[in-house]
């Protein structure tokens, strides 16, 4: 395909009047004038901005079959009253018809590839395989009775997944591994997960300081080391890792982060509705810890609009800081873009860079929304609606396209995931 | 129009399945079976949802010309060196074709109405009555050098505009008196101003402690006095008001307005993004003040999207609070509907009723980001975009439609609003 005379979103700023030509899963070229040759098919990019494919950093795609279905609890009744029950009743196909759906919603809102966490591991990558989206894959584990790392089924459900899955479909499906968190297992867990992590070269997933109570209580439970600072010493940090959330970190955790290249995943609109708190970007960005953006799941969000996350990251940020200076534009789509790709360990994703995979999205830039354009990327971080995405692709392949869904048949899947709802409520 | 099998968002919650009749300006029957009669349209609502119009309680329509304009700076920078030298060289022209682009997008995005703030009141007025929208129209007076309030050009400019507009259009044009704010006057013009609206019989616009700075430089000025203390002294809340802003009321404040009954137009978006604070909604369901939702400028949000401001609205009080039981969405839509209608003293809008005007919104509710269906009314507070709206009537008429504006030239506005940007930015 080649876009044509569109305006790009590079990493060094808006160019206007590009062509981009893609061939096959990569980005060939990128220049001032139609390059010489043929394409299958020509994209009149006039109004429009190609931006690299959102980096979802954290979510956790099948609970879109929960959305708005625990609203307005405090976390522990939101949690063990609703969430968790609801999820008892999920099986491995709901969850496969419950992860169509949200890969549906990700390419409608430009989300390209994705880090998650959840389970039913072979499901969810057969979906992701079918849909044509890339995710990096990770069940949590979790050891509530000391059982030893091999004996838990969560561990043994990873290691299949890296033998079945990890690097399938060119790539775009990877394989990391996940400790749920510090407070839903016990050290020897840990350790032994960082172990295996090191011996099949994966990347970590894990959840960190979402909430004061979890970050106060590790401090209690371990002689005043923080959940960064334990999960340090189990050597989690020593394969490449994603933390989400980090709201309350402490200066040193920052440190720790730093020093082990710990990405985080910041998912603002789930921390401000769960009233967990603000991450502190400021130290971060002092500190040059790599932030990226996440959803975190539906039900605490609950949509998976990245440019909406990209809105609150920063509005959340300038109004709880006091300083209207705090991040900028530039700032904020790197970490829903490059920063993200970065954590998952795809070089060449995240940006619009010839050789690049082509994981694109095109936005519609004349709305009146969009009107005046004294700058560009202002009007997009401040000013743009996710739904004025009309064209997603992920590795060259086109995932949406205005209103339609090419690699999926979309009202089979609101069909299942619609029964699969009626089934779980009618059985609670 | 007859809107046919559609889910209606009434006081008492959705329905599903039902007929709304419109004719002439109004709802003349709302049932859930077909009403007998000949409708010119017949708009098929399945998978659609009906909501009252949007009412913006606080807005600066013709800054959509500095949208993006000014960016990251501090409050003071970005009003001194960026926004007042820009506005310094709009004309009546300009302001009337970025009025036009501002009716555009609020359109767009569900508002029906709003209450505004700026000035060139006849070339504002004359936008409105031409595109079929409403609005309490308003310039705000003020005064740095002690003049009487008779030799103020903008206070005879609103006396010429209550002679011209008031009313107008079947009373879709309503003119109010607006005080800037306390610190941009001074106390005799504040008494004549409130003297003047009683002898008009005009309702009052004002802004009210947006900032920590302006509250406490009013008390050091005014012996302890704060600015809603002040004002309720002045005589300004005799009349009906709408309060901007409030972010730094005290416990007293709240008093003032629940006795006054002065409506608080909340900006949410704008008080994070110019990192003023945040609002105390709280106190006010407490103490019961009416609080209405506002968008404020484009250029300190940068979009007039109600949706989004009602979902900024959520998520702040709860991050902020720290408790996320505190606001739920029926509140927060009844905020951004029916309270902005009261504040106006439009009794007859803000709701579908029967009787009531048809100021209709329809929301496409069948998308991927809005499935499955727990609760509708969590779908469109915390998962629907604004975007996905796709009509919206004001007073029976269509104002846009499915990519459509039927009352505007929208390639022209765009076109004059384009141009009027670049002379402005020469010029400086």
């Amino acid at each position: 395909m080649l876009f044509s005379n569109i305006a790009v979103l590079t990493p060094k700023g808006v160019r206007e009047h590009q062509y981009v030509a893609v061939e096959g899963a990569r980005i060939a070229r990128i220049s001032a004038e139609r390059p010489i040759g043929t394409y299958g098919e020509t994209y009149d990019g006039r109004g429009k901005l190609l931006l690299p494919g959102f980096v979802n950093a954290h979510s956790h795609t099948p609970m879109t079959l929960l959305r708005g279905y625990g609203e307005n609890l405090a976390l522990s009744d939101w949690l063990w009253r609703k969430i968790f029950p609801f999820e008892a009743h999920m099986t491995g196909k709901d969850i496969y018809w419950a992860t169509l759906l949200g890969i549906a919603e990700m390419a409608r809102y430009g989300i390209t590839s994705t880090t998650d966490m959840y389970r039913e591991l072979d499901h969810m990558a057969r979906a992701f395989a079918e849909s044509g989206a890339k995710i990096n894959l990770s069940n949590g584990v979790t050891n509530f009775d000391a059982s030893p790392y091999d004996a838990l089924g969560a561990a043994r459900e990873a290691r299949a997944a890296v033998r079945d899955w990890q690097g399938a479909e060119d790539g775009r499906i990877a394989i990391d591994l996940a400790l749920h968190a510090e407070y839903t297992s016990d050290e020897a867990t840990a350790r032994a997960l960082a172990e295996e992590a090191g011996r099949l070269s994966c990347r970590v997933h894990v959840h960190v300081s979402e909430t004061k109570k979890e970050h106060e209580e590790c401090k209690a439970r371990h002689g005043g080391r923080t959940p960064a600072r334990y999960l340090a010493d189990a050597g989690l940090f020593d394969s490449p890792a994603t933390a989400a959330h980090c709201v309350w970190l402490e200066a040193e955790d920052f440190d720790i982060l730093r020093e082990k290249g710990v990405t985080v995943g910041s998912c603002p609109k789930s921390n401000l509705k769960l009233a967990s708190g603000v991450f502190d970007a400021r130290q971060a960005l002092a500190k040059g810890v790599l932030v990226a953006l996440g959803t975190d799941s539906v039900a605490s969000n609950n949509n998976l609009n990245m440019l909406e996350e990209v809105r609150f990251f920063l509005l959340a940020q300038k109004g709880f800081s006091g300083d209207p200076t705090l991040l900028t534009p530039t700032q904020a789509l790197f970490a829903a873009t490059r920063a993200g790709a970065l954590a998952q360990g795809r070089e060449d994703c995240g940006a619009v860079v010839e050789g690049y995979r082509a994981d694109l999205v095109v936005l519609d830039a004349a709305l009146p929304a969009m009107r005046p354009v004294h700058d560009m990327l202002h009007n997009v971080a401040y000013a743009a609606s996710g739904s004025d995405i009309v064209l997603t692709m992920c590795d060259g392949k086109v995932l949406y396209k205005d209103g339609v869904y090419p690699t999926m048949d979309i009202e089979r899947v609101v069909f299942e995931v619609e029964k699969s709802r009626k089934r779980v409520v009618d059985a609670l």
